[in-house]
């Protein structure tokens, strides 16, 4: 395949969509739309809870779904943005707190096909109560849980949002890891 | 919020783009861009290898990233298709066997910020050759792994994609459980 054209077709706050126009050998043309993405972060907010370690998650309305789910705080990068201090910018608007302590654990594409979003993840403890306010569009509502139940969620199919699947799961395996 | 409109502003041949314009309370618009997804069949082809248990993965080139990537099988839906219908025809596609076997073992939303994809993953097992043509716009070599190697690669981050780091790890539980 090779590509003959390409346009942004639309350009939003944060990411941008384009569509290429592409020609196979036999000439056959089709056109391939696209999602142009500066990256993302996902928070794994980690404490102590009453019953052993738990993760600061949130109930989050999601309109492309039209339905709340329960995920990992995380949030869009700025183009030139850094992404430690996206992650801490992120966190202070979604959960209210500042982590003193954030660790990279992993980095994943969450949709190839369709969109070269990075989502890079970072374990967040030490927390401290020092919010920012959120976006105008964000319906959000935190719901702690224990690390163990999450952890069952995630494998037994409750947990649905696929980077929060793979935030619980790494961070289950970075614990256990001396 | 309130969505005061709504476009399609591109269809492509699988899914197609939607852009909203919402209102909030304060009179402030925004516009926001989604994806209208049919949804995808995620597959892992498990067969016994020389060395235990292993996966039939694929080395794609993605145009997204510009970057060929180790994954497991996966497509698209038609909007009508049936999820096993597709899970078969898929598998067929992109690796050239047929399965007597397919098991549901998840679902999950890869991208809920930007998109109502939901993928649904399969289990494949007693695998026969039985290709059909796969897509035209399709770079794909099959790359079977055993599925030890590929926990570990989901684990200490050398699998990058987010479907198939899932689908590994779901798969390993399964495998786990009597």
């Amino acid at each position: 395949m090779k590509t003959v054209g390409s346009e942004i077709v639309w350009q939003g706050r944060s990411w941008r969509f384009r569509v290429d126009e592409l020609e196979a050998d036999s000439g056959e043309r089709i056109s391939k739309g696209f999602i142009e993405h500066p990256g993302a972060v996902v928070l794994v907010p980690l404490r102590e809870g009453a019953d052993g370690p738990e993760i600061v998650m949130l109930r989050q309305y999601r309109l492309a779904l039209d339905e709340t789910i329960l995920e990992l705080p995380a949030g869009t990068r700025g183009w030139e943005e850094d992404w430690l201090d996206c992650a801490q910018r992120e966190l202070r608007e979604e959960t209210g707190f500042r982590a003193a302590s954030l660790r990279f654990l992993a980095q994943f594409w969450p949709s190839p096909g369709v969109s070269n979003e990075l989502m890079r993840l970072y374990l967040a403890t030490e927390l401290q109560p020092d919010p920012l306010p959120g976006d105008v569009d964000e319906e959000i509502e935190l719901q702690p849980l224990p690390l163990a139940d999450l952890l069952m969620m995630a494998q037994d199919g409750r947990l649905q949002d696929a980077k929060s699947i793979i935030g619980i799961l790494q961070t289950a395996v970075f614990l256990n890891t001396p």
